[in-house]
């Protein structure tokens, strides 16, 4: 057939589905119920980001993090002046995150059948194993992958095992997604390709600088053609 | 060498680790904290567990979900009167659980070293990505096993996408651990064989009844020689 590449790896979240909207939305919420209790000159995003942030590292990417994220900074920065009802309201909003119905990016059925017919596929994605993998198998795309893997961290030597355990040269691995900082830049680093396909929010732990030239697409529905 | 087994899978919490005791300090804690309170005629521990029940489905296994849980129920069970800087005191004793230092049961790096030279050995545990991640590469342990495994559930269908990907029959493995429903049952119901040993303390949501004959050890420095 004479393809560039043997096997395509696809992440999910902003990728395949919208997910950072639904943060952005939860935060909103989030704003509306904890601002009444909050002092003048605290700045309630940046608040909660920073506790986010003080919480990766320990508790991981995903729903649940960003829920004990939430209710831990709507105790603390309202000094312990919101009522307790508030802060169960807060984790209901985050914990109706794990259940809402996973919605589909444009074009997206179509082009994997397309671009199955001539490559392996696989996805990967990172976050929360539970969430992730109901909202995998819930999308009716998960025939698709011959591999679908839940990782911890989206970095070198992730790659590299999964590299591994396909048995593929770097060469013939390319990787498309929505973070320069997870789905590309480290693909670069180990002699692979990727594509970066923007999505119009980023969450701001993927924000990332670089000099490298990164291959973007404006769309998925562009990925069929550039392939060829 | 004659061994009975190829590959000996083992199970991580209450098998390799203590896991269970260290729930049960921090439900101890979830009392002591939300007792005061509660309406007199409340069950703090039924209500507590219930309010898990109804998570674990959505939000997976694992010591996020018991602080999600634990959150939940404190506002609920005290109507809104617990302050919601006690809510943050159950929030940060449950995250706590996410730092805590790996507790090695007795005899297990011997143990590993003794049956890892004729066997190959795997890691297959549920819950959470990022802890159980945190707890492996801590132990010390790794280096003994060529798989590890952090599961969304054990049941049938894990473990046979398992034998198949280390492309084995089911009669050539052996998994080891100390819940009967988890590690033994699925393992009967397609051919291969167990060892439980149990662990003093056995979550509640991992009881099971059953009429099948578990083989069964007093601890795990039993297992090299019942492998010979």
């Amino acid at each position: 057939m004479g393809t560039r590449f043997d096997v395509i790896g696809f992440d999910a979240d902003d990728t395949l589905w919208h997910s950072e909207d639904s943060f952005h939305a939860v935060e909103a919420r989030f704003v509306e119920l904890v601002q009444p209790y909050v002092r003048e000159g605290i700045d309630v995003r940046a608040a909660l980001r920073a506790t986010e942030r003080a919480h990766v590292p320990v508790a991981g990417y995903g729903v649940k993090t960003f829920t004990l994220s939430m209710a831990h900074a709507a105790v603390t920065m309202t000094d312990g002046r919101i009522p307790a009802t508030v802060v169960r309201e807060v984790l209901d909003a985050g914990i109706g995150m794990l259940t809402e119905p996973v919605r589909l990016l444009p074009d997206v059925p179509e082009v994997l059948a397309d671009v199955g017919r001539d490559h392996r596929l696989v996805l990967i994605t990172k976050g929360d194993l539970v969430h992730q993998t109901r909202k995998v198998t819930t999308s009716g795309l998960v025939h698709h992958f011959e591999l679908v893997e839940v990782v911890l961290e989206k970095d070198v030597d992730t790659y590299r095992s999964l590299l591994a355990r396909l048995d593929l040269e770097p060469s013939r691995f390319c990787m498309v997604g929505n973070s320069v900082r997870s789905d590309v830049l480290p693909l670069l680093a180990i002699g692979s390709h990727a594509m970066h396909i923007p999505y119009p929010l980023l969450w701001e732990q993927e924000h990332i600088d670089h000099d490298e030239d990164v291959d973007e697409l404006e769309s998925i529905s562009a990925l069929p053609a550039r392939l060829r």
